[in-house]
């Protein structure tokens, strides 16, 4: 076996402002590992491309190609959503052998780990020399073990300075249009959710009113609040995750049924924010709108945190070291050690451990609707937004 | 009749990224006219605060106001979609008399130029020494006579990019979600839409497809397209308006019916974009998404153009120049000299030319569906949109 085998690197699920650098972390950690990597292959739709022959040399891209890359937001070899079956295994693993890989080092969240994960138990199975090495990556930073995930700070970066500048379009526009919904990405997790008010600086502020999963509630109760905040301040904002439950566990405005469920068998409902903006018109006779963030939430660069986007090269980095020294099936993780001053350090755990888990908010972090941030998600969180958040001029209601 | 008279300053229509900033260049000004500016007066939700009589003291907010002001997106003193009627105008004029009233500068788009130029007349009528001057401002860039609006450069700024980087996400997301539509703001004209393409920089990139109001398209052109688009590259993103309309001049998906009226007879349609979606998974049986960015595209800091920032403080001081000149019944305007190098100076034109009238594309500047920006209006909006937009890291297939 050469031990200047190749590296094969592949990014999978939902793209992110960050996840390029990752692949930036490892291009340039393998480039410098002097006579001990071979060719570094860029798998074009992660495991769709290796199983279907769809390779990239990563090695010859232009001179400007990394730092560029460092830039650019998405997942530049392509994604996909595909979970490798077990009829798989053995096609994707004759695939490695004839690009003579040594590493494998795959960027993605929960199921990209359960893919990474089995792919090393089947290398070892078959004699085959292979280290696995998993690079996490998600927003809603529903992975478990690691203390966050490359990809949350940018996208709670994102919501947190969109939920103020929405407030304040709201505080304007509050004669015509009061009430605004925001529903924000998190699959099952608040995380997303809760950062969304961590720029309200004032109680008569928005986002007045923040709906997580892990706190199912009542279209009752949240129509109750909606016309709290109304008497007591004239308008509102409103922030709800885009799979928010009715203690029932059905998520509002579903009617229970999934609206469309993917290859991983996650499930896909109907707006909870449209739901509610109906029922606001209907009951409280009030005008509501609501709005959602789309992919933007996920990848925009002007948003971006510099702590997310400095750790998400560290972690790509590290995968290329831990591979190089004979770690396999791990995941690279982020273990904080001091929030304030704020230290994390890259280390490493089993894929076994977070493969198909998911990881909620703990209780202490749980927002109350009303309650905004509790002090131990503002120490958590704060520091992976980055840089402090923008202030925003305040009017005296000084009169003439 | 005093000399150091009231300047009394309203903000009105859209908020945007830099309307604030207008307002901080009309404060500054007033405040550096040195006894020639009694008290500056801001109307808390426009015309609606003066005839409520809900004012608030500009000259006595805290230190850090006006710096602060000039980064707080959206309007500080509060919007309307209130136009004066003409029994409020005695009202009004009673109402600025009372607060000894010599200055009044209006920030908005046409209806509030309307809204100025009639409470100009109606002072001029009632032998009421008032200048009355309004301030350019709309993200729609539909006003006549000046060359641009502040307010739009940001937004089309912000859909450059947002564009670029959906087009990134949807490049690497095509085996599952090959389609997305971005429907964008701009009401009946398309400088906004145009906009959004001015990141493309090679025929395989998105956004594909470009759909303006100018130029009204049959359903079946834009399955036409989209289906091409698909067969060619894999994936398609379209831009289009808010109101594209069919040859009939209905909106697309709109049934011809208008889903509502505001007060100013504008009407709003329900979304060519979902419709679009729809029809693409019926007639080519392929998976489409729509996003449109709501507020963020009028009003998201980050994304701002510096040139339109510091555009906008200037117009806002020219208003103040004018004012204290004794001009009346006109509007600020900005008048370009040279696109490159660009160079745009303040001028003023009467607010009748202004007032209700809606400018759309010049035929030169319309793009073509899959033609891209044309290059007179790349001429004409690039320099507006500040800093050279990002470059992204473009991947070269080469075989391993």
């Amino acid at each position: 076996m050469s031990t200047a085998g190749a590296l094969v690197v592949g990014q999978s699920g939902g793209p992110t402002a960050v996840i390029n650098r990752s692949l930036a972390g490892i291009v340039e950690a393998a480039s410098a590992a002097e006579g001990r990597v071979g060719a570094i292959v860029g798998l074009r739709h992660g495991v769709e491309g290796l199983l279907g022959g769809h390779y990239v040399d990563l090695r010859r891209q232009g001179p400007e190609f990394l730092a560029d890359l460092r830039e650019t937001p998405s997942s530049i070899l392509g994604s996909c959503r595909y979970r490798l079956a077990d009829e798989d295994l053995g096609r994707a693993l004759a695939a490695l052998k004839r690009l003579d890989a040594r590493y494998f080092v795959y960027i993605g969240g929960n199921d990209s780990a359960d893919t990474t994960h089995r792919l090393a138990q089947a290398a070892e199975a078959d004699g085959y020399d292979l280290t696995c090495i998993g690079v996490p990556k998600t927003v809603d930073n529903d992975l478990p073990v690691t203390d966050h995930c490359p990809g949350y700070g940018s996208a709670a970066r994102f919501l947190a300075i969109a939920a103020m500048e929405a407030s304040r379009d709201t505080e304007a526009m509050r004669r015509s249009d009061p009430v605004k919904l925001l529903e924000v990405a998190g699959r099952h997790a608040g995380w997303l959710a809760a950062a969304a008010a961590l720029g309200r600086r004032h109680d008569d502020e928005g986002p007045h009113l923040v709906y997580v999963p892990e706190r199912p509630v009542t279209v009752e109760s949240v129509l109750a609040d909606v016309d709290n905040t109304m008497r007591a301040y004239g308008h509102a904002v409103i922030v709800l995750s885009e799979n928010q439950p009715e203690p029932s566990g059905q998520v509002i405005g579903s009617g229970g049924e999934p609206v469309f469920t993917d290859a991983f068998g996650h499930a896909y409902y109907s707006s909870p924010a449209e739901a509610l903006v109906r029922q606001i018109h209907q009951e409280l006779r009030i005008r509501a709108r609501w709005e959602k963030y789309g992919t933007l939430q996920r990848m925009s660069i002007p948003y971006r945190s510099e702590t997310d986007a400095a750790e998400a090269i560290g972690v790509g980095r590290e995968a290329v070291r831990l591979a190089l020294a004979g770690a396999t099936d791990r995941m690279v993780i982020l273990a904080c050690e001091s929030d304030a001053p704020y230290r994390c350090r890259v280390g490493m755990a089993p894929l076994a451990a977070i493969a198909n888990e998911q990881r909620l908010m703990p209780p202490e972090m749980v927002p109350q609707p009303r309650g905004g941030p509790t002090a131990a998600f503002r120490c958590y969180a704060e520091p992976l937004l980055g840089s402090p958040l923008p202030r925003h001029a305040r009017l005296v209601e000084l009169d003439v």
